[in-house]
């Protein structure tokens, strides 16, 4: 059964679902949004987006999302008279070439990040206002929605902490809705996960790692430019190779890293490890970045050996899973140890504190009885000593169910 | 049946074959090197494995792989004693902290990267030399493999151009492995997409982009560090951020981008795209970059939408291939139409001349008659006018090949 805070696809039950089978979407997934990528440089399209009544804020202060004071499940927007005194009432009214030309090191840029446009009305169907006519441009309707970065810093403090108090005024907060406290309602978390990857990474690469020098945020947050001029008096711009091509620095960084459930051989048993940081009694799956020059079965392959010192034959991927702490991609994958590969060492890489087989019974009691956030208590049906196992909002969670659930042998390359 | 140049896995007639099935491994995957990543920060071992008279070095001049001059499918090597006065004779002396330490940004570094241990000596079979002892560190045996950037810059000039020489005088030769040109042999093309991916981060990246300041290369060519003091005189270093924590641009950038073979409601057409670059005929999968804060089968659905109107539903994840131009990894996955999402239209993105529905059997004929790199002339069994499409080292090919075999149907999840 489908946790109630995981996203549910527009075609869960047509008949694609016959053909195909369930398709896993993981907690993070499930924008509600049409990020309309191709009009991120339409400056007529984002000014009239920025400014209509429908368009909504999505806060973000020091990377916490705004959210309803009585329901941090559920995010709280501001209106473009609210962010109007600290992004300005009209950001977007240069191009990028515009802006490019004009580049002055000394302007202090606030970040603001077009999410994309509400089609289906799915984000505020409660919060409608009256009187507010739809937002439509070239034939793409709903409410728009941006991201904006209120963080207090430089000369907007004071316009960010006169924001801040506006809406906490109206009872709303900023609540850390970290790994360890995944409670956002699904859609809404997807658009948090969206806005924070990308405010958090203008914030992280104000320089361009090619030549040093400061960038500039362009493409409604999408992309940041080395500039070849500073309007700046007695400040000489060095040259940049990214000028003169396409550099993928000047594009966000997304990490993928592999996540991955282990079964024994036979199929009778998962592997699954744990770190110093996790409670008592608590295991996941094994995960780990991937590195340059190799595929994702391969990664699953070197991080299993290197962490557990078991190896991996055949690898299928399962899903995915945005994880925007900062900029990760998890990618999903079901591994099937060796017939001759199966004994743990834990020698290579000092990481885990404990990797163990454990067999599909006790994990299967553990997915009905074992079951939290990192940050919560153990349920009350949690047995002392029996083992604990990350949530359904885990892509972990939704691997280990995968095998017991018997998926991966289903599942034919 | 698999194409010769595509990897074969360790595995591949196991029992885990029947267990599975078989996991489809592209090219630039397959590597036959045990990276041992848990040792690039142990200097006792690179210094041994560097100065090694079994180690090899790949060489990259402009990022172009030194090869057998005869035979430009096979890489070529170089010794300790060639690569020395370039890089030096003993790199590795000093640890993390003592370069950190000892940072000087007047010197300029000789990137070496290190890339594995050949366990089954598998690379150099045939060149393995009279009289050198197998290299051996903590259990770990096999040839050490490094790769070494020799593109002639700053004061290393002289040094490359002679190193250069030297093993041009062998018969060797630098050839250009671009994508239009993929014909290295499988396990030696992983080797060198490791080594390109890496050498070109390292060439790309000698800039903090968090506060602009010249990085030191550590962890044997897979990490960047941000130094708090510079030897150089005068130059102070203002504080940055990455010194504190852990900072993802520290470490390698690798771009996940999807690609995908996309079948039609009814699961008869075959969805494929062209860009204006192509030849005559050439059509293949729709690709394009993963975006902060979206799932891999969310990525799939935006990209398909974005560049041809086509509506998505269920995504599954086939398979992987590392991408090293400059830094991608491409996640191959197989999407199925929606019924009444079939209407092509090219006005969102300018991205495609053209996108069309392909008849099975026509891409059938296809793969059969029609295949070649896109650097190449058509075969001579093509027909003119016919459907031309990427060969088998491409993962467009293993895609459209999957659709047409039915891998799609029998993939249940």
């Amino acid at each position: 059964m489908p946790h109630p805070d995981l996203p549910i696809l527009p075609s869960e039950s047509s008949h694609l679902t016959q053909k195909f089978g369930r398709e896993t979407a993981n907690y993070f997934s499930g924008s509600p949004l049409n990020r309309l990528s191709f009009l991120r440089s339409d400056t007529a399209f984002l000014r009239l987006a920025y400014a209509h009544p429908r368009a909504r804020f999505l806060l973000l202060n020091n990377l916490h999302p705004l959210v309803q004071g009585s329901d941090s499940s559920r995010l709280a927007f501001a209106t473009h008279a609210d962010v109007a005194p600290l992004a300005g009432a009209d950001p977007f009214a240069k191009s990028e070439e515009e802006m490019v030309e004009g580049f002055d090191s000394r302007e202090e840029q606030v970040v603001v990040v077009f999410l994309g446009v509400d089609e289906k009305g799915e984000v505020e169907v409660e919060q409608r206002g009256e009187g507010e006519g739809e937002f439509e441009y070239k034939g793409f309707r709903g409410p728009p929605y941006f991201a904006v970065d209120v963080t207090p810093r430089g000369k907007g403090t004071a316009a960010a902490e006169g924001l801040i108090e506006a809406v906490k005024g109206r009872g709303y907060a900023f609540h850390d809705h970290s790994p360890r406290h995944m409670g956002l309602h699904a859609g809404q978390a997807a658009m948090y996960g969206q806005a924070r990857a990308l405010v958090d990474w203008n914030a992280r690469t104000p320089f361009c790692a090619q030549c040093g020098q400061p960038t500039l945020s362009v493409h409604a947050g999408t992309k940041r430019v080395c500039p070849p001029a500073d309007k700046a008096p007695g400040v000489e711009r060095r040259p940049c190779a990214t000028r003169g091509t396409v550099a993928n620095h000047s594009f966000p960084r997304t990490d993928p890293t592999v996540i991955m459930a282990i079964v024994s051989a036979d199929g009778s048993k998962v592997l699954l490890g744990r770190n110093r940081r996790f409670p008592k009694d608590w295991y996941s799956t094994l995960a780990g970045f991937q590195e340059p020059g190799e595929s994702i079965e391969e990664a699953v392959r070197r991080e299993v050996w290197e962490e557990s010192g078991v190896r991996v034959g055949r690898v299928i991927l399962h899903s995915s899973q945005p994880w925007p702490f900062p900029a990760s991609l998890m990618i999903g994958a079901i591994g099937q140890a060796q017939p001759d590969g199966e004994e743990i060492y834990l020698g290579h890489d000092a990481e885990l504190e404990d990797a163990k087989w454990f067999p599909l019974d006790e994990v299967r009691e553990a997915l009905a009885k074992g079951v939290s956030s990192l940050g919560d208590p153990a349920p009350t049906s949690h047995v002392e000593g029996a083992l604990r196992l990350p949530p359904p909002t885990a892509i972990a969670n939704r691997l280990i169910t995968a095998v017991v659930d018997g998926w991966w042998v289903s599942s034919r390359m």
